[in-house]
């Protein structure tokens, strides 16, 4: 019968702060621009724990830590993710083109490649996302080496992008994992 | 070079209300139980809209329209997706057996299996997530036909329950639209 994990099973699985620390990251940063939620940046604090990627940084006038507000949603994944603080985005995104981090959009473009389609060759990786409402600017998007979109089937056309986050980083990570 | 796409270009992607619900469903059902949170109830809402699911199902003491809260973060997706409440889930999960439906809690249980590996033949699909803080009831996943989880590689082990959602249901479409 299917039954939930137990406590003590869950904490078998559970690394500690000094054990995640110590373990490889996936080859993944994320850089948001211009959020203006807390809450959703709290979100993408917690999910870049759980996915074990190398690096958030935040750009623009995206909140960063020490925020209560943050703090409420990340649970404590402020401080096992590396994370920084970079205000001019084109600077950020130079320092990750120096460390040859191929740069990739979520957002819908006019060149966009579908969200499932990463490969190994799009590794080390620098995921962007963008403002809630009017998504990464134009002259960010040109500095991007390409764009990934998730599909869009419903009236609205658009996910939470702390949503957007999670699918397009639980994706690289798959990408990843399948080819090791 | 890259460009987002202007207002035009996404006006001729999106669908109207009528087209919308007048176009074929993904057979996928999903299955709220005890979600505290108004504002993950409308986050997953929206998700729902994009992922054209068939039917949200609101169980227990989650909250369900009309409240302002929801319709804040499910920005008009409360009028897109066909959804009903259902206080008891146990009743819920009977009807959706009667429908022949395939039921699956995204969970970390004994036997769960990878959130991607779902096939054609784990639908029409009814996925069931449980309350922020403990999950689903042992005596839920008792009636439930199998389980998928979503690997945790980092300290917190969990994700926000919108952004698990997110993630769960963009995979059911992705087993669904592959193979079709």
């Amino acid at each position: 019968m299917i039954r939930k994990l137990t406590y003590e099973e869950l904490l078998q699985r559970r690394k500690t702060i000094d054990e995640y620390q110590a373990t490889a990251k996936h080859p993944i940063s994320i850089m948001l621009n211009n959020i203006r939620s807390m809450y959703n940046v709290g979100t993408i604090f917690r999910t870049c724990d759980s996915a074990a990627v190398s690096e958030l940084i935040l750009t623009g006038y995206t909140p960063y830590p020490p925020r209560i507000e943050i703090e409420k949603t990340a649970l404590g994944a402020v401080d096992t993710v590396k994370w920084q603080y970079e205000k001019d985005i084109l600077t950020a995104i130079a320092k990750q083109k120096a460390d040859d981090k191929h740069i990739v959009a979520v957002e819908l473009t006019n060149t966009a490649r579908s969200y499932n389609s990463l490969t190994m060759s799009d590794f080390p990786l620098c995921l962007i996302l963008g403002n809630e409402l009017v998504g990464i600017d134009d002259d960010v998007l040109a500095e991007c080496d390409d764009a990934i979109e998730i599909p869009m089937y419903g009236v609205k056309h658009s996910l939470n992008v702390g949503v957007a986050a999670g699918i397009a980083i639980y994706e690289a990570v798959k990408a990843i994992d399948t080819n090791r």
